[in-house]
């Protein structure tokens, strides 16, 4: 293929979400009539290095001219309970699902001994001291549900609870819209361990 | 969402293949190392617009400074025998298949009523010209195989044959690696009338 189409591929292929397949359907649209896809692609992406940022206090995506972020600044939600997520993007999923009124707090990333990233790699000192500052009742983890989500998870709880704050998880069990005949056994395990009372 | 990013998003979610979950999955990828996948994307972007044209001869993908492109000015390729695609990218997939071996005219569309898609907005005229200078054997109509193809390969098909050059058209049958029971009745219907002798 030709040398600059084939780079574009190649990046967009780097994508969460495209296949070598998708990325060159992309890249031929975009080519094909760039003052259309692709010049709007790029003004995009432009703005978006240009104005998005970390917010300083959650981590959670933001502006550069509102920092801190509103979901930190905004009354109307509970400043004792802290929700810890792994990465900005987890924050709009959970704000999507209207089940959590409280403020965030974003490690960027998780512990993961294989790929070397330790407590130091990640937002964790900031989470401590917001929670030591004080004012946090209760801190829930929602963390992914994997070795590495399940390692972070502990040595938060451990440190947090330290501070005297209360540790709390997101519940394991069956995903919405789905079926025992569907599920990995450790999800059906999960959630056999944590059934609950027919109301 | 967060202005920048929402339109990041949308810009994205126009691509083929991205649907506006993989859209949204990949816009929060770049902003969150954007001096990784969101750099890298920038610039093949901007390269790609800048360099990537489609060749004089043939419609195809090539860079401003190869054009006519090599597979208009190759040796090795038989002049006489002309596959006329729809799109550029249609190119490279006959290309990767290695079942050709003469040269190309993209038209960069089809014939279209419902889209308002005429012979003056195609290359229509340039491939009667190409055929018109001579030196033109047989024309092979690769186009898609629905109602528009089908139209583009008529309206073709009888222009062309009053200039005395043999017109053919891709097989219809099953594609590899199916089965009877997975193809519609349209494709088994073509695939039936087209049937060959067992060598």
């Amino acid at each position: 293929m030709i040398g600059p189409l084939d780079n574009l591929v190649r990046s967009l292929a780097r994508l969460p979400g495209l296949g070598r397949r998708s990325a060159e359907r992309a890249a031929l649209a975009l080519v094909r009539r760039p003052e259309h896809l692709l010049d709007e692609l790029s003004a995009a992406l432009a703005a978006a290095r240009e104005r998005v940022r970390c917010c300083d206090v959650c981590g959670g995506f933001t502006t550069t001219d509102v920092n801190p972020c509103p979901l930190c600044t905004g009354s109307g939600r509970d400043p004792e309970i802290l929700c810890v997520v792994e990465e900005p993007g987890d924050i709009l999923a959970i704000e999507r699902s209207g089940g959590f009124r409280g403020r965030y707090h974003a490690l960027l990333g998780k512990l993961s001994p294989a790929r070397m990233t330790g407590p130091a790699e990640l937002r964790i000192q900031a989470l401590l001291d917001r929670v030591q500052t004080g004012g946090v009742r209760e801190v829930v983890l929602a963390l992914s549900t994997d070795l590495d989500g399940d390692t972070t998870a502990g040595y938060l709880a451990e440190r947090l609870r330290a501070r005297g704050v209360r540790v709390t998880r997101l519940a394991f069990g069956l995903p919405a819209d789905s079926g025992v005949g569907y599920s990995d056994p450790l999800t059906l395990k999960r959630a056999l361990g944590g059934r609950q009372e027919v109301a």
